[in-house]
């Protein structure tokens, strides 16, 4: 009887090269990201996922001819291993033998190998499976990995139980227009807007919970920061004194994500040149105070008294960059008006909500907030809402059975990635992004 | 200027007070899972996300009767901690006061408490909001967690990068009929099967991916193992000799999985007496022997040659566990028409292919194998399968820009845990389940 038992592929990684030194032949394997053809000898430059290798071909020695190689051939190339310090990782492999693994059809629909690829946004999207290769392009998304490990592995410390609640979802979280409709079965059902029901229920059962998954907004309008899929980053904690302890979680949390990175995702970090941002400590300014002190500053008249308009997070971001040095700033009390049914009102200021969002550079990457944990309360606001509240009630299941004074909050990975990385389009920081023009790839 | 610091909540957990094990006063917050009044004396098991705690009130000593506690009330309770063997995890806490954090409209909807719920399946998910709140229905989920835990750790040591896939798609990639459809602004769009397009065109980024997330099927039958969204822990390997490297790695990701349950999950995995299968090797049979194997033992005709029936796999399970013990089968080599049109067939033998079912417990749990990776031999394919190439113009990119040979697998989260805990509907191993008749909560 044959059986298996996890014994993997014996394959050579990079890791492994510099930690053995091997004077005797190894085989690597991957992917010719750039061939150049010397006459005598020819170099190439393998991808893999760990690094990029240099190999060298001495045309006189191999069964194989360098003109017979291009760019985008997956191969199996086995030599000596040479340090040289002027080479990716510290060393090269002098080919001896070379194996083609697979081919592509022609010349490839994008020059990867080039440090910069040069295309219009537009262009990178369409040929989007081909232009990932470049280096500098997936290294926003092992950054974006590194953001994602860092947000569970710390949560996870902190005793939050991770969930996965359900997109098909009969009533949106959020309301309004731009939720997304489906047919189920004969039933209408709607794309969720977010987790939130499902993580407020879930507090009632783990106290702490999180979740990482796609969430859905079908908003009609083509910006440079919103998507219409993107991925959030939610947690909800239950027992909390005030919303306060949300925002020193979430405080903790990046100080995680940026150890995380900076120790783990180092190579990538410098490929893109990423500073990262300050988070030993992060300011915090009330909505209205922020709205004023943007005026002040820069002598700009309030326009929207219940919402920051994109102008002003940006000098929201520049005052507080220029006056304190920091990159994120904590905005909160947002007015009632702007905020959902859940969120819990401040009771010494009803018209503003214990809740906040997070700026980056500039820019919200969080909301969160308390929410109305007590059902008669959260009932008397709906009702106040005019809302339907029969429409919720599988929700309101949990305010009614009992649940702890709670908060949390939402975080878009894509927005966060990009202002992490520096880019100024959310495009650049989503594999596969989905906007109102763009259904594929 | 006030700021966070990332400072949070000095809070006592279980594993503070069983470190310390102080003698002088402590805070625990928690909910009333259940509450006992002697008359003279009271007892609260407190439940937290970290345990239970017996908690003792001395009426003669409190501020507070007991008869206003009622289960399901979220308290903060402060008092000495008494060493008792018979109370969970050996400690009591003497109530010297309680505070009311927040309080249910009345009587829970469920009697959480109690050890068994002894509700049906379909009382249970109306209720789930409240049901998932008794200790071993929430245990399952904590090895749902367990299991997912396990699945990426391991995969992030092997050198494979987590990615994130869109779920609102252009093109189906399991075609047929039960997918669900959308409005897209005007297009047609559908809600992703599976992340296989994706999956592929990423290991010519990456080499190695594996992506966590939910899938849709618009399967139109209700069944004890079906769903009609879940969640798929997919991953996809580029570089492998064949197939089988897809099932050692499988294996070894499941021995790391067993391992992360055993050593983190026990008390789960005690109060839901689960047995965890054997995974130090499991036995491979292909598809056409293991039809042939069950219809010899049981004296059962063959059917259906193509395809295996429920109640096949489910003999093969016993099989293989009445000859061999074991708990897991690798099925190998399904017949190329029931596979679809990405699945290499083998060279050897093209009227099947180089793929595999694992089984657990006579029940697959994962579908798997090599893919086709040159680009003229997935078209010469599709060709023969009379399907239009050009819907499939940016998912076959990557095949025409090289990918390097690969293969992979999708497992089904909630069923593996429905096996695991020796379930036998799906809905259970779900936390909100969506089938034909649900979609709520």
């Amino acid at each position: 009887m044959q059986t298996t038992t996890g014994k993997r592929q014996e394959q050579w990684t990079i890791q492994r090269v510099l930690e053995e030194k091997p004077g005797n032949s190894i085989e690597l394997r991957g992917c010719i990201h750039h061939i150049r053809d010397m006459a005598e000898f020819a170099f190439i430059i393998l991808r893999r996922y760990d690094g990029t290798v240099q190999c060298v071909l001495d045309a006189a020695r191999m069964d194989i001819a360098a003109q017979e190689l291009t760019d985008g051939m997956c191969v199996a190339v086995t030599g000596p291993v040479a340090f040289d310090q002027r080479a990716p990782h510290g060393f090269e492999l002098r080919v001896e033998s070379l194996r083609v693994l697979s081919r592509p059809t022609g010349a490839l629909e994008a020059p990867v190998h080039k440090y910069k690829l040069n295309l219009g946004l537009e262009s990178d999207l369409n040929v989007r499976p081909v232009s990932l290769r470049n280096l500098r392009k997936r290294a926003v998304f092992k950054i974006q990995e590194g953001i994602v490990r860092g947000f569970r592995e710390f949560l996870h410390g902190e005793g939050f139980t991770e969930i996965h609640s359900p997109k098909i979802v009969k009533v949106g979280a959020e309301g309004g227009a731009n939720i997304f409709k489906l047919d189920y079965f004969g039933q209408k059902a709607f794309l969720a807007q977010s987790p939130q029901f499902y993580k407020q229920t879930m507090v009632g059962v783990f106290d702490r919970v999180f979740e990482v998954g796609p969430v859905f907004r079908a908003e009609k309008h083509a910006t440079t920061r919103h998507l219409n899929e993107y991925t959030s980053l939610d947690f909800e904690m239950g027992y909390i004194d005030s919303f306060a302890d949300v925002m020193e979680m979430e405080t903790a949390m990046l100080q995680h994500v940026m150890a995380v990175l900076k120790s783990e995702y180092a190579p990538q970090l410098e490929l893109l040149s990423v500073a990262l941002p300050k988070v030993e400590s992060i300011p915090q300014v009330t909505f209205v105070r922020a709205k004023e002190m943007v005026a002040e500053k820069y002598n700009r008249k309030i326009r929207d008294p219940h919402d920051l308009e994109p102008e002003e997070e940006q000098l929201i971001g520049q005052l507080f960059q220029e006056e304190y040095g920091a990159d994120f700033v904590f905005v909160t009390h947002y007015p009632t008006k702007k905020r959902p049914f859940y969120a819990m009102d401040d009771p010494e200021d009803p018209k503003h909500t214990l809740s906040f969002d997070l700026l980056l550079r500039g820019m919200e990457v969080t909301t969160g907030g308390q929410r109305i944990h007590d059902y008669d309360m959260q009932i008397a606001k709906m009702e106040r809402l005019h809302m339907n509240v029969a429409d919720f009630e599988s929700y309101l299941m949990a305010h009614k059975n009992g649940l702890p004074p709670h908060g949390g909050l939402g975080i878009g990975l894509e927005r966060l990635t990009m202002k992490l990385i520096g880019e100024s389009n959310i495009r650049e920081a989503t594999l596969f992004p989905r906007d109102i023009n763009r259904l594929i790839p």
